[in-house]
């Protein structure tokens, strides 16, 4: 049984968004499955000195050209947070609570979590908005609210943060297939060869 | 007859190496020329605040890799020059002397510049250097050499560089293709289906 590859991003990065989409389809042409690691790219960015994306003059007005031209060309829906880039702590938390009993259902949160971020454009920075997400899909808000304090779930999103640092994640959509890196949305294609061909 | 699309590169960015390899290849497929444009990226990086790109921490290692990786794929010559990266200024000016004349014998030189610094790893960054590569291919080294003091050529390339950042061109390789801008190596997949498709 092949190894699943690994897909890291970011809750508040919109080409991870839109590598959501995708990424299982992907890995199953070629009989894979997909380990979701959401992380924050905040600590990372203390590392490279890198800034927003949107925020970088000239880069920034490209970006929000580009993603809406690479969302329309596979039929995703897109819409930028007026508030944006946006804290994704809870949203990370919240992930990684229900990672604990079920990755599927973990997996259904983070893209119920992108749909309303950067498919409705609306803010899911706030504990209250990633509670009403998760309710939405049937877990208990008490529950949720409550994982979301809880020093354990704290812990096992520093070790996730730490853990990808140390492979070498410095960005959003991240992707590691069999050791091998891959960064960017528009890698994805590679992603898909080097899964097909093995490597080159 | 449709336009040529525009082809920014500076001669100290390897991806922009890659490029050059493949970019008129591309636009041949759907009927179109290139225009070779280089021009000063450390210009653009004082309005943006980018570093070079091997200098940031992490996304310097994966950078090394992907290169080395990304030459491979399409079986292109590759060697990082010791020094790097290094001064582009004279390459800038010996391609818009001679593209003054022919934009043949400019694209020429540019891709033998390109040659000597990444597929051979050696200096392209002296004067002398670049008098060299373009005596090798007929032109006289006495031309050259003053063609690189010349006020009228110094001159065009600040034009040049003025005019990519005036078009929104922040990094190496930037294509634009009828107004539509692709940033980056990973994007000539897209310069391709856009022109194949006329654009979605």
């Amino acid at each position: 049984m092949p190894k699943p590859i690994d897909f890291y991003f970011d809750f508040s990065s919109p080409y991870g968004y839109l590598a959501a989409q995708r990424i299982d389809e992907v890995a199953e042409e070629h009989g894979r499955k997909v380990v979701w690691r959401p992380f924050l790219l905040g600590a990372v960015f203390k590392t490279t000195g890198a800034q927003p994306l949107l925020n970088i003059p000239m880069k920034g007005d490209y970006a929000r050209h580009d993603l809406e031209r690479s969302a329309r060309l596979f039929e995703i829906p897109f819409k930028l947070p007026e508030r944006f880039p946006f804290m994704s702590v809870s949203a990370c938390r919240a992930f990684y609570w229900l990672a604990g009993r079920s990755a599927g259902e973990a997996k259904d949160l983070a893209l119920a979590l992108y749909d309303r971020a950067f498919g409705e454009g609306l803010s899911i920075a706030e504990p209250g908005e990633v509670v009403e997400v998760a309710a939405s899909l049937g877990h208990s808000a008490d529950a949720v609210r409550a994982a979301l304090q809880d020093a354990d779930i704290k812990d096992r999103l520093r070790t996730e943060v730490d853990a990808a640092i140390g492979r070498g994640v410095f960005g959003s959509p991240f992707v590691i297939v069999d050791g091998e890196a891959f960064w960017g949305y528009d890698r994805l294609e590679d992603v898909g060869l080097w899964l097909e061909t093995g490597g080159w």
